[in-house]
């Protein structure tokens, strides 16, 4: 259990795949093909986990129209235990925590097996977002139903950037019982090193061991899809959109860079001695793309000490 | 003449070393020494040409207490016609022209030989200073004083963070006779990509062939250094800051991340088809940072194709 151990004694140098599940329209056959499909697809990746995202309308964090629609999609936990059967390593649920009752949310932190299911805990996407959860209920929650069950947070570079204190709420998390971090799609290197390096410092001031950094990175075939990350919130530089715009290759040439920037926050990450993971999301449904995300986790893969 | 040659046929891969003259207060003897000493320092460097600062005193622009003393410097013109009669390659004589009259200005682009003397010229720091010759005054005077005589501008990748407009600067610049740019002091790479890659793009949009950028990299031996780049309007990203306040030799730490920045831009420069030429400035006068500037200077040097 290379990602459980790979937490526990802070080592990182794991490599992770994240998927949205299929649209909830699609439960039943069609959801256990799209499965199966997936599955066969990763599998050469020799992957340490699986991400499964929990997706909320972030229409409240964003007034702009959004790029694509948003459409429902199946409870993540609902996906890895009713089609994802074949799966034999962990798995890291995310739970936007906001979207469940209380109740709800003790029942199924105390229903998973440590060993195979692993959780991230994600709050409300704005302050004014209502939460029938709020982040500090569910980590008390997770921590009285399922202590073994380990839970991680979401770290955002952007937010480091614009307001300098990123490495505190992680610190903050930390306290919390977040034993990882997972970061949302890469494209800005530098804030991401800001950040890495911010909380490597503090960390070494409290005498707190730093936590292992799971950075996602992303390949993106249009400028659709670089409009979709925008909107997300992902910082995405001038100079990249620009070799993004012009390629010939607009996917092959977003696989390169995510790959050049992979390359570079892994030196610096082992340079500073921050255990970290990487991840890899296909941010898009179209075949292509998840084809060459599933190439970068490749290649990503490849750098690892694992 | 390999900086002429690579300035008149745009290919770049030049290099070369900067210079601030003496105080004004050691003319004569001890500015000879000066002289003396640095060309002996710089002489192994085989460098292509010579950067001669003009110290204007900016507390205009920064209304923030200088973290050094202003002291007025030698003048670069004279400090390269009466001290540095040795130096055999061509020198670049930075002009802040809002100190000079048209007339002073006239007779000096005049005076010199354009096979040995090139010029950089700088508008006022700020809108507010009191300017004795605009910026286009400046170029117009130079254009019809002594045509033959190459000119640059600056390029300030911070001002394009913040404005987004640094490379129509550059084209304006270019229309009224820019030759080459020369940048500050280059410690966040980001945003020199981002503006080597709008300046790319804006040229092959308009099909003006794009000239050379001299990337300026500096080493820096103590925060003091450091608060001095930041004062002059340098962004020093946190992990670099992080990375230098935490070095046990932090000079060391700048020469290395300096050099690992150069690399970075120098592939991505070649990537783009932009040509460029490296400048190494010693900001600081002490003898240990001298040394480690040449250095470095000899370490970005082994990498270009000259």
């Amino acid at each position: 259990m290379a990602l459980l151990d790979g937490i526990a004694d802070r080592r990182g140098e794991f490599l992770l795949f994240a998927l949205t599940p299929p649209r909830a329209t699609s439960a039943g056959p069609r959801a256990q093909e799209v499965a199966d499909v997936t599955l066969a697809r990763l599998q050469p990746l020799g992957l340490d986990g699986l991400i499964l995202y929990d997706i909320a309308d972030e229409a409240d964090r964003n007034p702009d129209e959004r790029p694509f629609p948003f459409l429902p999609t199946l409870d993540p936990a609902a996906f890895l235990a009713e089609y994802l059967a074949a799966w034999n390593a962990p798995a890291i649920v995310y739970r936007a925590v906001g979207k469940y009752g209380p109740d709800e949310l003790r029942r199924w932190f105390g229903e998973q097996d440590p060993a195979r299911v692993l959780t991230v805990l994600v709050g409300a996407a704005s302050r004014d977002s209502p939460a029938r959860t709020s982040l500090r209920d569910a980590q008390a929650l997770r921590q009285e139903a399922n202590p073994a069950l380990l839970a991680g947070g979401v770290a955002i570079p952007e937010r480091h950037g614009m307001r300098g204190d990123e490495h505190q709420r992680l610190l903050a998390k930390q306290d919390a019982g977040s034993r990882f971090f997972v970061t949302q799609v890469v494209y800005d290197v530098n804030a991401a090193k800001n950040l890495v390096s911010d909380y490597h410092y503090a960390c070494a001031e409290r005498g707190v061991p730093a936590v292992p950094i799971v950075f996602t990175f992303s390949v993106c075939g249009s400028m659709r899809t670089l409009e979709l990350l925008r909107w997300l919130g992902v910082d995405v530089p001038r100079w990249i959109e620009n070799d993004l715009r012009h390629a010939t290759d607009t996917l092959e040439a977003s696989c390169r860079l995510s790959l050049a920037a992979a390359t570079d926050l892994i030196a610096f990450c082992r340079g500073l001695g921050v255990p970290f993971g990487i991840n890899v999301e296909s941010v898009s449904i179209r075949r292509v793309e998840i084809e060459m995300a599933v190439r970068l986790a490749e290649q990503v893969g490849a750098q690892l000490r694992r």
